[in-house]
Order: structure tokens, then sequence, then C-alpha cells
């Protein structure tokens, strides 16, 4: 049992926040080469407002390049105290996020497996216990070829805002790949729509419309796709009028448990991954989706 | 914490499923006699979806012949590769079913009463814990003149349809015979109906008509009677276009810690009971309640 | 885990009941003076139902000598065998409860913080906790000029019905004030509203107008001011109706570890709300908060 307590306010960021800052994933993210234009970061210094937008042709998929920029990104926005908020969306007009790159978890080795496993967990940690206020703004579909990420990173922020457009979609369909969401897919959609909802939802791998997201409580708006950008502007504005000490707690002690359960877990989690994404028939399974998904392209 | 990580996909069932198969609860099944007409079960080898129909007239109670034979008629579903998805339904068109048989906690020994309420454990366990794909089509009142038996089946389940007759109701009704639901019934409920409309059901022993039972998310959609079969089958149809393995890792990251908790108290579980309704109060109250149950009858 | 099994009847109050009767807080309140004419008490007993009206003008702010009246005067109620329910409404028809007192919080001494504290949880252990049927009639805005305490007390009910004026409302509006609920505030209303909504509200300190409260589950009901107090005693007599050990016992089912974590970090709580009340920086900002209430009245 935690006692969060009435949480003192303080300048530092609460312990989850900086057991993530000193986590090896993002050593080993500074340590390695990565591209540095998958995501453009843009601050607006009079507002403390940042928008990332995904531009990684041509789905924006969450590959480990794809991450480490996401994770150093938002890293220097939490570190910059002119940045109070940040705005996700895509520059891609077709998609939001494709998820999990598939080619990450095929025909590599046991070292690549875990770093591109720990750098999911990474930007998950770090999303789902940013200090900053996180607004998702998804204005293409979260079109879930792979295995489900961008309806993760949408999960993972204060507010989701959704184009009220019926031919959108946004789930996590790990089951319809014959594969498992782990624990804190899980713990994170829970948190989001209900036991209920997650449980018949993750077993049948659903992906939901914009307006059925909404009903469930996936999403908590939907607006035209033309107003989507002003409508984060105006909910971002309307969050960044409480004072951050006292939400920046409230949020900590919403969302603490599930972050220190990953955190508990981390190892094991990889562990789990390798093992499960090298069995012959997992490998074999994503081959032949891949090789799908290419002849649907051609 | 438990951590239930990526899990591996594997043919053995989820180490709850094993520990359920183990337990002492089928072997005193094995042992004793039972009727083996209380349960009408039929399996359509083409699809894999066996139908599981309660004809325990009058009133289709739990008694513990049909409880054993319940769990013995699941057990070999459970265990024929041939077999994917269970539809419990009733022969009976009055009544889906009436509830645990009073019968059973009344002017028995201590022994019995044991007996008894293992076998209520032992269904809810292999029910709640089956890797197979469960749907309960409530074709009638789950008429809870008796402890609610009927509701907890539905709720096991992994799809709840009723027929839209308001007249038609189901709920826990514990409260009003003035006895309490057991822990893992409150689980089972919270995790469908969430924390607050369970409370208030429970405190209350509701029985909700259909339209509230759908209003309340009790079950997941009301069809006509006369389609509630077909409905049925094509719900099940869904779910087995997934593919199984990963369905039910789904399931049991879902389900676990709550069957955990039962298998981990269950002694404990059948002491309370044993102590609760050997009170002569209780005893008494239901001695009374019996009574009245035959005059209504007559 | 806990494992509350079958629960069995019994004349004694639960184990947390008696728990919270022992606890020091109570002591401290019988041995100091307080005032006595701050809550109207009347009992009906033909019914069993008693009322408690609170009149601590100008707006029923939660004071010391207002909390320490409301646990002595529910503690007679649950002592008094004729008592079996409590309508809780206010006698000011402005206002239904402004919230904790501000002035307690500000320039006093450790030992003042301390015992307001003790006598914050001592409110909430015995009110979420009581053996009685519990229904806030909220009649008026629990207008939350104040850290929040209306509406703990109408979420600590077993019922919320509320007037149904759209200028009325409601919410924990912590974070507005630049201070944190703590932890049990916020168990309490995650029971009620389900994880999403409570994270959302508790971060912007909304504070909601009836008809959203009564969207989003924050009450159960709303009804014409007029027919406020009958509605109140329609639902007291139905859930009367029920036998009084069952939905006692379901009661602490449904409750018991959220009040078990208070019970077993309490002095902790009460350490961190010093630490966090005495900061020089909180002390400020609440002196100019109350400053600003005083220009605001006059």
């Amino acid at each position: 049992l935690r006692s969060p307590g009435v949480l003192p306010l303080c300048s530092r960021p609460p312990a989850w926040g900086r057991a993530a800052r000193q986590s090896p994933g993002l050593l080993l993210a500074q340590r390695r080469a990565f591209s540095n234009n998958k995501i453009l970061v843009e601050l607006d210094e009079g507002s403390g407002v940042a928008t990332m937008k995904f531009k990684s042709p041509p789905v924006n998929s969450l590959s480990l390049d794809f991450l480490t920029e996401f994770c150093i990104s938002l890293e220097k926005l939490e570190n910059n105290r002119g940045c109070r908020g940040v705005i996700f969306t895509s520059a891609i007009p077709t998609v939001f996020s494709s998820g999990l790159d598939i080619t990450e978890m095929c025909g590599k080795s046991m070292e690549h497996y875990a770093e591109f496993w720990r750098a999911v967990q990474e930007t998950w940690l770090r999303l789902y216990g940013s200090n900053m206020v996180t607004v998702a703004a998804v204005n293409a579909s979260s079109l879930e070829l792979l295995p489900a990420g961008g309806c993760l990173l949408a999960l993972s922020c204060d507010y989701r805002i959704m184009a009220e457009n019926p031919k959108f979609s946004i789930g996590l369909n790990e089951a319809q790949l014959g594969i498992v969401a782990p624990f804190w897919f899980k713990d994170t959609f829970v948190n989001v729509v209900g036991h209920r909802v997650a449980e018949r939802s993750l077993q049948l791998g659903s992906l939901h419309s914009a307006p059925e997201a909404h009903r469930i409580g996936l999403v908590d708006e939907l607006v035209p796709e033309e107003k989507l950008q002003d409508k984060a502007a105006a909910v971002m504005a309307q969050w960044l009028a409480l004072p951050d000490h006292a939400r920046q707690l409230t949020k900590s002690m919403m969302r603490k448990s599930v972050l220190d359960r990953l955190v508990a877990h981390r190892e094991e989690d990889i562990q789990n991954f390798i093992s499960f994404i090298t069995k012959e028939s997992i490998q074999k399974s994503l081959r032949m989706y891949m090789e799908m998904l290419k002849k649907k392209k051609s």
C-alpha cells in the first residue's frame, strides 16, 4: 500500500520522474547515434506550449530511432522551465502513428530486441509520468497496421482530442496480430476506459472508429479536423491555468502506482518480451505479416 | 504486485487454469455419483462451438448436482481441442437460473456445506478462468428467487446477451435475503460494472430489469428473444476470429489477480461460509424463506 | 490482499468501525470544549431516520468546531439503536458547505494543525464507514470557495441527491487553490466516478455544475429544489427496506480497503499535512486567498 498523503509542494520532480531520468534507457540513447528529424519540435515561448509533430514517413512507425528521438525531445522540454505543456500530433495527414515498428522485432539480435523494448518502456515512463500537461491531437487515423503504439502514446497523455472522421480508428490491436499487450499497456488502458471495456477491447484487439472511441472514453473529445489544433491549444490553456505544482502532484498521485509497477519489473518485462519475440512461431508469423503489408503497399 | 509482462504464447493453460484443475474440488466431484442430465451439452464440430443448455426443472437452481455436472462438462470441453467456445443458455423458457439452491444450505451437515461451497467456488474458477470464449445467452429471467447464481454465471462469461423483455431481470440479490455475496462475487461484479454501480446494487440486492441491466453494463447487448441464439452465434464467431493464444493470454492478464485471490483464500472462504450459514438466525430465516417459496408455488 | 469472505452476520460493528471509535481523534474531541449548535440533529423515532442540518453561518465551513460536533453527533446516532439512517443537508439556503475552514490552516501552531487534520480524518472515517444508511441532500451549492470538504461529505454517503439548479456546483477544487487532495479523498472520489474522471477532475480542480455532476456520476440524482427533502426520505425508505446486517456487511466489503489504508497511515498523513501546510509559500498563498475572500465579501 502506498501512502502519497498530502504530497508536499516541491520543485523537484516526483520520485518516479527522477527514476525515469536515471534509467539506463536514456544513457543508451544518449550514447548511440540517432536520427534527429523524425519529430518536429516547436516551442512557443509566449505560451510555454511545445508541439511535437511526428514526421517519419511513410506511416510514423515507432522505430528505435523514432522512440529515441521522442525520449530525448521530451526530456529537453521537461528540463526547459519555459515549457509547461506539449501537444502531440502528426505532420503526415494520413496517419497519426501506425504503431510499433515490426522490423525492429524481426530477424534481429537479442541485444537489439532488448534495446528496442527498453526504448518503448522509456517512452511510456517519460510520457505517462511527465510533469508537463500533455495533449494528444489525433489528427488522423492511429492506423494500427502494426502493434498498437500510437494509441498508447495518446492514452498516456492528460487529454485526447480526435478528428471526428468516422474513417479514423484507434485501439490496442495486439491480439489481432497474435501477440499480447504488456501489463503496463493494459494498466494504462484500464485507467482510461475502465476494466470491462479494456477486457473486451484487448481480447478482440479492437480498432475503434472515432465516434466509438469517444463513446467508450478512449478519446475525450471529437472535433472537426480543421479545428483540431485550435481545440488542442484551448484545452492546453485551460490546463495551464492551474498552478503547476498542485497539478503535477495530483497527476503523480493518480499515476504513480502504475508507473512504479513497471519500474519494479522492468528487466523482467524485457526478458519476457525477448523470450516471446524470439519464438520461431512468432518470428514466422511476423515475417508473414510484413510480407502481407509489403504486398498491400505495392 | 504481479508482472504478467509480455506473456509468452504457449499451449499450456495459464497457471491459474492448471491450479483450478488440480484443486480438490474436482477430485471430490469425480469421486461422487452425480446426475448427468441437468445440462444438455451440444458441440458443433464444424465451428468448434459448444452450447450448454440448463435443463434442471423447475427453475434451474444451482444444486450440488447441477454445479458438479457443470464443472465436469466444462472441463471436458476445455480439454477437447475441437472446442474453442461455449454458449450458456437455458432449455427452460421461463427461467435462465433461479440461483444457488437454498436446500443445499439448510439443515445439512458441515461436510455437506463445505462440499457445496467448494462446488460453487470451482464453478466460478473454471468459468471465469476458462481458456474458451464464453458467451451467456440470457434467454429468460435470471429469476433470482434464491441467492444470485445465474447472474454470477453470466458475469463470469466474456460476453452477455439478454432477451430484451422488460419483465426479465438479473442481479446479485443476496442482501435482500439477509445474506452477503462473497468477496469474489463482488470482485467479478466490480470488474464488469465498476465500483460505484456494484456498491449500490449489492447493498440494495437489486434485481435489474433487462433495459437497466444493459444501461449499467451488466449485460452487453439486448436482442429480441427470437434472435438471441443467432446473435450469440454471431458474437462467438467474432471472438473466435482472433488467434486463440493471444486472446487467452490477454484474458488471463485481465482476470488473474481476482482468480488468484480466491485460490489463495479458498479454505478460509469455505470456513466463512460454514460459520455464517450454520448460525441459528440464518438457518431460521432460510427455512422461513423456503416455506414462503413453497406457499407461492402452491 | 484482503479476504473478507462471506462475512458473518453479527451485531458488532465491523472492525474498522470499532477502530474508528477507539481512535484518539474522538478522545481529543471529548476532552475539549466544543460548540454544540453548528448542526441541528433531528431524529424521527418512527422511521428511525435522523437529519443532520448544517447551520454554521455564513457558509457552513468545516472548522474544527464543526467537525468535532459532526463526529460526536454521528457517533451518538451510530450508537442509538433507534436510528438506522441519516440525511445530511444544509439549513442555510445558499450553501451546502463551503469546504475546509482555511483559518484553521493559517497562522496556527503545529498542534492545532494536527488536531484539525485529525478531525478531518475522523469525520471521513466515521461517515464513509458508517453502519447507517447515509444520504446527502445537496440542497445548495457545495460552494467550494475553500478546499473541498462539502463534496467529500457527499462522496462519503451511500447516495447523493442534488437540487437540479444549474447554478449549483460541487467538486474537489484543491488544485485550484494550489494544494493537493490527500490520497483518501482521491480514493473516495475514484470509487464513485472511476479513475479517468477523477484524474481529470482532480488535476483541474473542477467544480461541476449540477447537471455535469449528475452526468459523471458524482451525484446519483437531480430533483427540483422543492422536492429534495421528500426524495431524500423516499430513497432512505428504499435503502432501509433491506435487512441492516446484510447491507452493513456489504458496505464494509466495498469500502474496507480504502478505510484501512488511512487507518494504517494516519499519523504519516497528519505529518504530511503539517509539513505541507507550514511551508512559507503555502502560508503566504493561503493568506492571500483569505484576503481575497474578505474583499469579495465586503
